[in-house]
């Protein structure tokens, strides 16, 4: 891989997420040699991306070059890699671009969409998990409307005009909401020839509340959000299969659509060598020790999402968002550091820092740890939250450009089919 | 299709550039019935294409929905479509979504780069004429800086760190301009473990100067710019083939690239049906009247890049650029009109409002009627022009904020390889 070997140990990061670039800063002007691998060469801000998939925002404005972030650091070196294999008695990963030793290894890769095994519904349905699939879904809600002014046959058109999204979590309800207001801003200007009033937005749930991580307030004003907008919320129900046509659950109700949504669940994005019954923990995760070291093996570390800490507070291990991975990230930054000096580790810790999710314009629910509240002021907050994560002067001034614009104009204009999106072609999926 | 047939008469437009806006825009609220097909549903700001392949702009900036443009007209149908075939004797059009009967028609349908039957060239060469292909080039740029990082092999490291653009009008001398400045700018920061002083730019122009339908002036100034940025430019030299590795010309000189970029030529975007011998002038350009009526043809017209009308002052027609399409495109919309109400027509008369460049940073040529100027101002007044020609305030705002970041930071953010450009597979390229 072209690497040099120099007197420095080695860390190699695979995965340039929230926790792996953390991680990376934290590494910054040490005594240490770091190796990023990603599959993709920008890091990708994963909670705007329904807004992409709703044309609120254009891709670049969420997405970061890994080469820019960590610009000006010695001793760093990124390669575009995806990783095959991981042989830990040898120290060495295979990847597509060849073999990299290393000292130490942090796994920092993330989630991926859990289908639970139905091979079925992960054909035909629609994925947002990374900016290629999010505009795969952008892409397909278009041209599921020029679709539909084209067919004679009503029940075609009905079920491209029919939009059902599984799942209750933030990815869900925020698509739900966005999808509700184009329903209502967008398209009866843009398709007067279309009775757009026929257009159906479904938000399936197995459980019997929506963000069921938030509080129950949090639940109930987005349910009403919700359904103020329109959205038809289906609770105790599991989709059960979808052949790209009908919608399956496991009660009597079924559902003729041209989309599925599916934001029913993740799991470790794992990679093998890594993946012995016990390492693994509920939903693929790597188990990890209180340090995000992984069991038997010393030099071996794994953050963020794909990282299952079970503590007495997370029995589950931590939630699988932004904030752990940051502050891990962090956390095992300074224990490598510490480790080469030979000094004790820091257990972590983790802050919570209360979570959000947004409905729509001026409908927002925020859970601080003393204090709950929804509404406008909540989604003045959800936004300022989010333009201060977001990585780049240049992405939040664009973002923020977009949100004063859409907000005052009731728009989205990014509504292009850039790439036609296939359906029948799964090869951009992933 | 499903478009309703009307007393008003229909005018089907194919095409939704600069003539085809301009012309659908003359026809709102008028007495006739408009149906404009484009096969993107958007409509391309084509002279900022470059800075999309350099990732200085979102392609969703330079981009705007037809139907967004078109929206409250009345009478108006727009439909994503690719026309096959026109059957003047039906006045009938194939196209991919059905059939389609016109009373006028109008040829809008642009240009399309010219390979002058070089089959080779066109395989392996890139174009920028559309978005799609020009993210494509983004892609590949930045992927083969990847790809160099992980050779040992020194001329094939070389190879993917030579550009090699072949003509000299605008679209060739801002590319490489811009390839230049990312040199300069980005590269060393980006991949400080290559060396990035090794990066090549070759302009190749078959005639004795760039930018010839410029002053002389303009010409001789570009070229001392791109120099200047250390653009290496070839003149008398004529591009004869590329296999993908190696660049023959017509000269000793050859050169061993990864990327060829083909910006030599284009020709008018015809479709089978009024392909004719004498219906077509030289570049497959369609001939018409001081009208833009097509000969022959009472009812069909055809407007911008894809038109030739010969008069004393343009014996080749007028050139492929935005003005005269929108000028065209303009007037026959009122000329439709006075046709409809059995008024005499308007010969089209071309007001030249002049033709401008970019360089780089600092860096432009322009020519107006009464004065050429050159350097800090002439590239303010592009800057300024571009913005205002631009549709849509958010683009403009969008588009205004980058420019900015990237003049105060020396910065081109967007270098994201969002979707993968694989050399070996050419179903994107068009």
């Amino acid at each position: 891989m072209n690497i040099p070997k120099t007197s420095f140990p080695r860390i190699v990061i695979i995965g340039g997420g929230f926790a792996g670039i953390s991680l990376a800063k934290k590494l910054n002007n040490k005594e240490v040699q770091v190796v990023l691998l990603d599959k993709h060469n920008y890091h990708t801000f994963q909670p705007l991306l329904y807004q992409v998939s709703t044309g609120g925002l254009e891709p670049d404005s969420i997405a970061y070059p890994i080469r820019k972030i960590l610009k000006d650091f010695p001793n760093f070196f990124f390669r575009l890699a995806q990783v095959k294999e991981i042989k830990t008695g040898d120290n060495t990963l295979v990847t597509n671009i060849g073999n990299l030793e290393y000292d130490y290894l942090v796994m920092a890769t993330g989630s991926t969409t859990n289908y639970y095994g139905n091979r079925e519904i992960q054909l035909n349905s629609m994925a947002m998990k990374s900016i290629p699939q999010s505009l795969n879904l952008r892409s397909l809600i278009l041209e599921n409307f020029e679709q539909a002014l084209l067919t004679d046959q009503y029940h075609e058109r009905e079920a491209l005009m029919n939009f059902v999204i599984v799942g209750g979590g933030p990815t869900g309800v925020e698509l739900a909401g966005a999808l509700a207001e184009i329903k209502k801003g967008i398209l009866p200007k843009d398709y007067p020839d279309l009775d757009t009033r026929k257009v159906q937005i479904h938000l399936i749930q197995s459980g019997d509340r929506i963000l069921k991580e938030m509080s129950e307030k949090a639940s109930s004003k987005a349910e009403d959000f919700l359904e103020g907008l329109g959205v038809q919320i289906w609770k105790h129900t599991r989709v059960t299969g979808y052949d790209g046509k009908t919608v399956k659950t496991d009660t009597d109700t079924i559902f003729e659509t041209a989309t599925l949504v599916w934001a029913a669940g993740v799991k470790g994005a794992g990679i093998r060598g890594l993946d012995a019954k016990d390492v693994l923990a509920r939903g693929n995760r790597i188990r990890v020790n209180e340090f995000n070291q992984v069991m038997d093996h010393d030099n071996i570390f794994a953050v963020g999402d794909v990282a299952c800490m079970q503590t007495k507070d997370t029995p589950r291990g931590h939630p699988m968002m932004a904030q752990p991975a940051i502050q891990q990230g962090k956390n095992l930054g300074e224990n490598l550091l510490r480790l080469l000096d030979n000094k004790p580790l820091k257990p972590f810790v983790y802050k919570d820092k209360g979570s959000m999710a947004t409905v729509g314009r001026n409908k927002a629910v925020v859970d601080l740890k003393n204090i709950k509240f929804q509404g406008v002021f909540a989604w003045f907050v959800w936004m300022f939250v989010h333009l201060f994560f977001l990585i780049g002067f240049r992405n939040r001034m664009v973002v923020f450009v977009n949100w004063v614009y859409n907000y005052i104009r009731f728009d989205r204009e990014a509504r292009l089919i850039i790439r036609p999106f296939n359906r029948n072609y799964s090869a951009f999926k992933d």
